[in-house]
Formats: C-alpha cells, sequence, structure tokens
C-alpha cells in the first residue's frame, strides 16, 4: 500500500509542468537579455549596481522578459530588438518589486532578504526610480512609438493597481470583482504587454497583438491568483515561498475573501480581528488554513485560476501548431499545476 | 539718516527681479498646461487626484514648465505640442518631489504639509510612480523620439543624483565638485531638459538646441545654489522657505561645505556634531549662520551662483534679441537675486 502511494506520489512529481522548455527555448537570448540588464543597471553610483544587482540576481525565474522572447519567436520574429524589450520589462518589473517591498516593509523575497531590508527604504525608492527610467531608455533606444505606449500604459496601470490595492489592503470587505481589479493592473497588464510586444517587434497585424495579449492577461491573473492560494499551501514551502506571509500582512487575497464571504459571522470576527486589525496570535494561520478549507476557498481560488488558464489558452488558438506554441501553453499548466 | 535707510530698502524691494513678465508671457499657455495636469493626474483611483493635487496645487512657481513655453516661443513656435511636453516636465519634477520627501522624511514643503506626512509613504511611493508614468505617456503621445530621449535621460540622471546624494548625505567631508555633481544631476538637468524640448518641438538646429540646454542647465545649477544659500538666510523667510531645514536635515550644501573646509578643527568637530552625528541643541542653527558669516560661505554661494548665471547668460547669446530673449535672462536674475 505504502508502495503505491510512494509511486503516485512520484508518478506526480514527475508530471508536474514545468518550465525547463521554455527556459531551453530561449536559453540563449535569455543570456543576451541578462547581459543587457547587467550592463544597463551599471552606474558610476555604486550604491546602484549593487542594489540592482541584490533583486536581479537575487531569483526569480525571469518569466517576463521570456514571455516576450517566446512570444516574438511565435511570431516568427528573428531579429534581435525583442532582447532589449525583455530587459525593458524587467526593469519595470524589478522597479515595481523595489517599491513593493517598501510599501509592504517586506523583509524577505522568495526567501532572501529584501533590498530595503539590506539597505533602507529610501534606497529602494530611488534605485527603483532609476531602474524604471532606466527601462525607458531601454524603449526610447528601440524606437517603437507603440512599444512605447503599450509599456507606458503598463507602467501607469500597475502604479494605478497598486494604490488601488493600498486603499483596500486590510479591507476583508473587499469585493472578488474589485481584487480582480487590483490583480490585472498589479500584475496581469504587464505579462499582456510582454506577450504583445513579441508580436509588434515581428510586425505581426493587430489581431495577433490583441491575441497575445489576451494570452499574457489571462496568464497573468492565473498566475497570481496561484500565487496567492501558495501562501497558504503548506505542501508548497518547496518552492521557496514561505507560507503565511500575505496572511501576517494581513493581505486581502481571494482566498480570504471567499472564505470571508462564505463563513459564519463569528468566522467573519475571526478574519477581521487578523486581518483588518492584525490583532494575530499563535495558531491562527493554521487556523484561517482550516477556515479555507472548510469553505474550499483554496480549490476554488484554483478553479479561478484554470478558468483564466483556459481563456488565455484560446487566446493562441489563431495561431498554427508550432513548437513556441506548445510551449507557451505549456506556461499556462506551469503557472497553474505547480501548485499540487 | 532713518528715512535714507527706509528709502534704500524701498528701492531695493523695487528692484528685485520677479518672475511677472515671464508669467505674462506665458499665462494664456501656462492655464492650458495646468489643465492637462488637472487632466491627466485624474484617475478612477481617488487617492491619485486628492494626493496628486495636494502636491501640485501646494505652490510652486511652475519654472520648469514656464522655461519649455518661454523657450519654445524663443524659438518660434506656434503650435500646441510644448503643452502637453511641459506638463509632462511638470510631473517628473513632481514624482521627484513626491519620492524626496519621502526619502527625507520632510512633513512641511514651501510651508504646507507634505504628503508622506497627510497620507503616509506608501501612497507617496506609488503616486510618484503613477505621476512619472504618466509622465511618460505624455510624452508618447506627442510621438517624437528625441524628447522621448532627452527626457529619460533625464529621469535616469535625477534618479542617479538622487541616490548620488543619499550617499554623500550627511558627509561633512563631501567636496564642493562632488556636490556640484549632485545638483547637476538633481536639479539642473531637468532645467536643460526643459528649455532643450523648446527648440526640438520648434524644429531647431542643433546649435539652438544646445544653446538652450546650456541656459537651463547654468540656470538650474544657479537656482539651486540660492536655493541652499537661503535656508541659512533668514530674511527671506517671506519667500515661503523656512530657514534651517537643510541643517536640521544634516543636509550637506554648498553653505556648509565652504564653512566646514575653511573653519579651523573646532569649527569641523561643531560641524561633524550637528549635521553628521545629527546632535544638534538650542542655538545651533544661529551659530551655524555665524560660521557661515565669517568665512564667507554663504556670499561665497551666492558668488558662485552668479558665475552659473553668467554662462546661462552666454548660453542665450547666439539668440537675436527678442523680448522672450529678454524675458529669460530676466529669469536669471531673478533665480539669483531673489536672495537680497
Amino acid at each position: 500500500m505504502s508502495v503505491v502511494v510512494n509511486l503516485d506520489a512520484e508518478r506526480k512529481r514527475g508530471a508536474r509542468p514545468t518550465l525547463d522548455r521554455l527556459n531551453a527555448l530561449v536559453a540563449d537570448q535569455l543570456n543576451e537579455v541578462n547581459r543587457v540588464i547587467i550592463d544597463r543597471m551599471d552606474s558610476r553610483v555604486a550604491l546602484i549596481p549593487q542594489l540592482a544587482g541584490h533583486i536581479i540576481a537575487g531569483g526569480g525565474k525571469r518569466l517576463r522578459p521570456m514571455l516576450t522572447l517566446a512570444s516574438a519567436r511565435l511570431c516568427g520574429y528573428t531579429g534581435e530588438r525583442h532582447i532589449h524589450l525583455a530587459a525593458s520589462v524587467e526593469f519595470i518589473h524589478t522597479a515595481t518589486l523595489l517599491h513593493d517591498d517598501v510599501v509592504d516593509d517586506s523583509a524577505l523575497r522568495r526567501g532572501i532578504a529584501t533590498a530595503n531590508s539590506v539597505w533602507d527604504n529610501k534606497a529602494s525608492v530611488l534605485v527603483g526610480d532609476f531602474l524604471f527610467s532606466r527601462s525607458f531608455q531601454l524603449m526610447v533606444a528601440d524606437g517603437s512609438l507603440k512599444v512605447l505606449k503599450i509599456l507606458s500604459d503598463a507602467a501607469a496601470t500597475i502604479a494605478e493597481g497598486e494604490v488601488l490595492q493600498l486603499m483596500t489592503s486590510n479591507n476583508t470587505e473587499t469585493s472578488e470583482a474589485a481584487h480582480l481589479e487590483v490583480i490585472r493592473a498589479k500584475t496581469a497588464i504587464l505579462f499582456a504587454a510582454a506577450c504583445r510586444i513579441g508580436a509588434v517587434v515581428a510586425g505581426r497585424p493587430g489581431v495577433e497583438e490583441e491575441a497575445l495579449d489576451a494570452y499574457g492577461l489571462n496568464l497573468g491573473i492565473a498566475f497570481q491568483l496561484i500565487d496567492d492560494m501558495l501562501d497558504y499551501s503548506a505542501a508548497e514551502a518547496e518552492l521557496g515561498k514561505s507560507v503565511g506571509d500575505d496572511f501576517r500582512d494581513g493581505k486581502i487575497t481571494l482566498p480570504t475573501i471567499l472564505a470571508f464571504r462564505r463563513g459564519s459571522e463569528e468566522e467573519r470576527v475571526f478574519w477581521r480581528r487578523t486581518l483588518e486589525d492584525g490583532d494575530q496570535e499563535e495558531g491562527d494561520l493554521e487556523q484561517a488554513i482550516a477556515l479555507m478549507g472548510r469553505h474550499g476557498a483554496l480549490a476554488d481560488t484554483v478553479e479561478r485560476a484554470r478558468h483564466y488558464g483556459a481563456v488565455a489558452r484560446d487566446g493562441l488558438a489563431i495561431f498554427p501548431a508550432s513548437e513556441e506554441k506548445t510551449i507557451l501553453l505549456e506556461v499556462i499548466n506551469f503557472c497553474i499545476e505547480r501548485a499540487h
């Protein structure tokens, strides 16, 4: 019996989707992206490459730049422009992370000390500004007003989404719709832009741009939903995400929204105390996870993510079969199934 | 005797340069700039226009956008593009102020509560990011890659200058050259860019672009030097600058650099205690001002500013006489003589 269980676990592990094929597809170009990143984060002001290097080296899958590279390839692009634009996308993402960690007062990111805890908030704010400016310099050097519009619109939406999240943070009454709006603005828009510019550099028609935009947007929503779910999924501590971070910060995510709304009045008192008042004690995280289990909040967050994954999949339907398409579809599976 | 003194004071007051003629020259267009600013700082996220409106309404001479408007006019420009670009320049400036106040932990700006004290650091960081993104959206809508390059380069230099200042802050050993580098990057570059784009929209040759860039750069240095001097000039409290802010923050500015370097070892102990260690007591500000007086630090800061003012003046020498030129030359006098 125990053999069966072990085999089953083995099989499951083996079947878990990875980013291996995406990594292999864009490996050479991703190396070039990394070179551009190293080169462009440099400055005669030593603190800038030190701090930027800390967060850029400190993990991250480079998912967004890889999406730009793979999307361009899907569109048959054979040039070099996507290298610099992928670096530009990663700089926007990194600048956002630096400012996010300041706003959330985070001490750890992916198990590594955040820049604001190694240096301080001041340095993180200013180096974030620098990377953001660098990102625009890269786009300007590329010279496409179309790309500039896509990424400057994305940057404005991200900032808007961050403020929106700040205003709804710790509010247990936040609706699923309002929260989805935050996810769309904060996370999904940059996924969408990263993919869309692949079609733009390849000079493909608007319908393909829109298809890649839809793929990226829905992939990004699915990605973030699973990320929020993983914060309550103890089995996944191995992924480098520490369980309970969001809970300790009183962050409102879909699992808490579903558990709060489906819960009894007594349970809502629990959620208000822990998330709104920030009054937490030993055992509260376990209780939160138990309540989520009772109401299927985690399982249904995954179901919601699957929905967006399915829409992302259909986003790519107009593209003929290709290795790139297969791999981009695998990315959807990765984003959702890394959970299980 | 007292009559003579009074008359003299009267005459001096009357002779003090103002921005009145610049204001009159660009009044109509500045109204349009303000309309663009109000329109583009809007967002469905209510906190954004609230916070942005607070800092944008909260004073400021709109000197940078006025320089863009007047420079374009100097170059014979009669179109509308400079309106949106002037708003873009002001957004970069405003975003920088929001982040500056977070980094400096300032409670007051021009005698008004800072956004970070009315709301908090988080909101100021994120709304700053939003305005910065908006600034790029305005440039992208204008569509000139040349302008985009000028302003994205300026933004990167500003951020670099801010980090440089952070690294040298409270260090009494800072050299005049190092400090000038900070001023150039933090303040003067945006003045230079604001002026240069006036020539760009007018389609003028490179030599005129460079001339306006030199005018703006040197004007910006002079402006910042006088600003730093005014922080120790009690007579100028009426200008809305509160005396001693920089001193209390332990900021290194040219007056402190000159006083430190020209001072005795005993005086340097005073400067280290007050600026480096932040250990200040009753009477220290008065002592600082007295030491500056002893060594001519304030007077020589003004002299240094006059030097940059003279270079700014020569920047405009290639332009034929015009009302606009006269007014831009008056701006130099204003920036320097507002001190006396």
